[in-house]
């Protein structure tokens, strides 16, 4: 490889506690060069800054403006083999035109029109989908069908098979989170291509999945050891919006419940192990009481949070945005997040949390106390 | 210490590999009773078995029995400081008399009448009740009033305070398992007395622990690090029943559910870490459909059953009952058990088993299969 | 069963809180007793105590009287099948003259003559043995052949093949310890003869074990899974005691590396998870150095030590003796504990700990502070 | 946002499953870029690749190449505040010019002149040090001063501080690695800087930490807890070479010890836990004895290979090369690699696949095997 086309190129640094750059500096740096060799001291300040300086910007994307262009893409665009999946992913405008959400987390809306079959296929992604609004859609994960309805949050661990089909006369979109880009930058990925359509035309009102494990605390003798993601398909809206109302009326009974006043929330959970549904993804759901706001807190790695219900103002770093039904918004790694609402918001939140803690990276700081 | 008064004496073992029994091997044995010293190849044969041959036998309890008599001592007994409880416990015809239903488990039929308080107290031994019929008595939980009723299993965890009091014009008798002997043997145990009465006359159809915990796979921000007994405090019996009558309409559906044809189980776990409710007792409910038998199986440790509901005949080694509502049956450790119903058979149990696992200890053998 | 075989007698309590023994109360007593039923309130006083009540007393062996009369039995008493091992168990004094050491352990000496063999066998009991004086024997553990020397550890994790052969021209002695009486109260034992004569005569300086294992920090991409019991064969007295040397040399150059002033310990552990050795044996060395002298710790559970080196006094609640090489004592659970030497004292040390940590029953009390 | 500077740009993508590009669909895709959407259609083949497909190549970097320019490096550039470190990083030709030698780990030659001090930082960045040659400088870890000579590593946790002073009068290179690329695409890196010298200018034998920790089997009571990173803070290359020695001999004396014919393999280990010395960093040693060869093995994650002693020829999918003392290579995610060696090849290897096992996405292939 010669110098010309070395992909490595020694940027200049300056600076009180720089090397001067001299004739012979500047020959040692073309060496460098040749050999594919790059010196820490004119990185370090990008590669090793005193706190994570996420490329990731907060940024919002309106439920107003994305619907809309799902629905046209539903008239112009096939689903089928190939493609695979009609989904529309929010890019970073810090990240480079690529479709990641975060560094880390893929967010994207799908889109299925009434008899359409999104074709089966497996992947080592970890995957899920939330249910913002509309119902019709089962989605079926390795023959297991799983009805899809307004609230609800459906799990899809890595290397299942899993198709969509559309049951109903109207259109269905829905929230997908992946960790797409976790895998991409990591060289992790594996994909298979499954049948062309999904194994079962069933509607059952609940999966084999929940008739199984939807048991609060119990656990079919039949399944015994733990598993990486959770077993249990479907979290419905039903239970988890009875969880968050009885942590706040325990709350106003004085029993603690609630994370900060009028805070209430819920983590989703692997019944296998207490821990995460996903090894690289967690998920969560919060509700603000109407009149509440939240500390403002830090932590490393990033947040994709959608907006279910009410209205309310978020703020990251030094951007703010108002919030409504079905609005998404980004929190990078260490931007600091308040939320404050006056007439309550329900907030679907998916974060990459599981990464740093099972790597020992995890850390957050709220209001000057670092945990 | 001499000899007459040594604690120890040498057992006389003769056979074709023992040594004889001379004079001087005598005035060696009388050494070693003067020294508190026990050669182990006079032992051996006790102490080393092939596998476990338990001094506890197998044995069953008629309800019919045990409830007059429980009655009996509602009249005669009173409750409170000193005695604690008017629990009655099972004495396994093995173990010398001893309230030890197993060598590790104690079990016990409580009765508490009406307006009757059981005073608090707390106690390392991990403890649950189980509801074979009737309600009426709240169980207060470190200051949360616990609604039992039938089906219902209410675990205890060690060092949790807790008394119980009867609201209704009833008496009422229920199961208590504990893990006292296991305690007792290995010197773990303590004990301390709280307030004669309980802490809250409230009489709330669902606990605290409940309405925080009883929503299937959520988990409340507020309680995110697994804790080594269940935060669930109520197994309510309505979401048993669902999930044996799941299983076996799955069976039916031709997706597998059931350990065995007709046999559903669900084991009642720590949705903190998917394991089991408490740290050295398991707890499970199985339902076998009618006309299903069992595979003969032994395990190390031993089980204490109660039947809940239907009839059938038990079969543990040599020993056959036939048993009907309440009765309860004990089946020592690697005595082969195995079950047979025309009718349908509800079968609440626990073990000792957590106890082998954490240990490495734990084996079972199913019809010439060992794992 | 008639009331007059029956197992059960039911104990006569009074006191303030006890119920009266009116003719009722005695004829229901008659009827628990024919039901095999004993009454909490009765009991409660021994079963469920205020802290740790061990009948279990604090007792002393001295070497200089154990010795002899292990030597006498080397004379008298043949090694060989049926009987197994020439080992002689200590009894504690308040265990009804059973060979147990504490309600969980075993102590024993063993003693192997000149060309004996001890013959081949296993056992689910957990087992090492440590040599506080002598060489020449070889235990072979699953065909690895294992020099047995002063000072060094040995753990046999239970259901390994194991026998010894002498291949010295001196008899030798040893410390067995297991967790015999656990696996007995518990009813978990397995045992299966194996060769009558080991499988090997070789005689190397170290076995295929250490070979592998034993350099820190370093695991063979071979084995790269955990084991329950420690995969190292020989913690050697080399190791051991430099260690210690090195901790109270950090001690003095101001670098926290002692418990307490002036008290080295180590404790051995399993190199493929950092825990203790065996699953229900804890094994550690402690060191005192002259002049030292221990706070008083009070723990759950039992503890056997062996005297190594030096001299000091003992002081178990409120006994204290005297100690000297090879002394052995044991420490009832919960009795307060303290050490003091003159002239520097070390100590080998094994308990039961590991099964309540992993049960979380562990508990400890230092000076008025518990943890 | 206008259109005219979104950062986003959908790409044309044709082909038989794809639209067709006609005007709604250009203006759908208009649409797209002006809300910041990415369709998953256009990106899948590169994001979701059949298998993982690295942008990082195979590379092998010479020692003698390297070596003059580091040393040149030490004539120009100063080390101190600021640069921090005199460390030139291996730029994998696939990675657009970044100092990564994969998409997740960093490595450099660090050289320091005599009487250099490398000043004080910490960062969340897991590092360790090898040394393939030379002797002189102390490691100052947390105040512990740790030699680095010729075979050692020296792992280096995250978050603890640390400097270097070369306290020889000569210079001296060695290798660093770090999980820098992991933490920088992840955004968890934290960074502060201490003081400009290092604590002390101790040069001892052995350290603290090997004082305590460098004992096989024994643990110190003072340091009970597991730590997320080993305690350990040198493993010494006597005991490297003494491990691969003896697993070579093992296995001429027919006892499995090595994971293939002549090829032996020890990896460093968190004596606390048995697992890798770092959260994300995994370190091992190989000896491939004169005339072995190792089969074709794929793994999800990258590897950095260092050849510490010998010559042979690797094999990284299409490309091949010889190599000898000093050179490092690369082999990206599911690269196969293959290693032949006629004189005997002594290689350490680091590796990122604790990030991929903690998150369950580790994959291994050998020989049509997939594990």
């Amino acid at each position: 490889m010669s110098p010309l086309d070395s992909p490595v190129r020694i940027r200049a640094v300056d600076g009180p506690d720089r090397p001067e750059r001299t004739p012979e500096l500047q020959a040692l740096y073309r060496g460098f060069e040749q050999e594919l060799l790059v010196p820490l001291w004119t990185e370090i300040g990008e590669l090793m800054p005193a706190e994570p300086a996420s490329k990731a910007l907060p940024y919002r994307w309106r439920w107003r403006d994305l619907l809309p262009l799902a629905e046209q893409a539903g008239h112009l665009v096939p689903v089928g083999r190939g493609g695979e999946r009609r989904a529309i992913a929010l890019a970073n405008p810090g990240l480079a035109g690529r479709p990641f959400a975060t560094p880390t987390l893929w967010a994207a809306i799908q889109y299925l029109n009434p008899a359409e079959d999104a074709p089966v296929h497996r992947h080592t992604q970890n995957a899920f989908r939330f249910v913002v609004e509309g119902e019709g859609v089962w989605t079926v994960v390795n023959g297991d069908p799983v009805a899809m309805r307004r609230g609800d949050f459906l799990p899809q661990a890595g290397w299942h098979w899993h198709g969509h089909h559309n049951r109903s006369d109207r259109p269905m979109a829905w929230i997908d989170g992946l960790d797409i880009p976790f895998q991409y930058a990591t060289d992790a990925t594996f994909f298979e291509f499954g049948p062309d359509q999904v194994d079962t035309r069933e509607t059952p009102e609940r999966s084999y999945a929940e008739r199984l494990w939807g048991h609060p605390g119990l656990r079919p003798l039949t399944h015994l050891s733990p598993t990486p993601a959770t077993p249990l398909l479907a979290y419905r809206w039903e239970y988890t919006d009875r969880a968050l109302t009885e942590q706040l009326a325990l709350e106003a009974e004085g029993v603690p419940a609630t994370i900060e006043p009028g805070h209430a929330a819920v983590r989703y959970t692997n019944p296998t192990t207490g821990g995460d549904v996903l090894p690289t993804v967690r998920a969560e759901f919060h509700r603000l009481a109407p009149g509440a706001q939240t500390a403002a807190v830090r932590e490393v790695g990033s947040s994709v949070y959608q907006v279910f219900d009410g209205t309310g103002e978020v703020r990251v770093a030094d951007t703010a945005w108002t919030v409504e039904h079905g609005d998404l918004f980004v929190v990078p790694s260490w931007a600091p997040l308040a939320l404050v609402t006056e007439t309550g918001l329900d907030l679907f939140r998916f974060t990459d949390t599981p990464v740093f803690e099972r790597l020992h990276l995890d850390r957050s700081l709220q209001e000057g106390l670092r945990t």
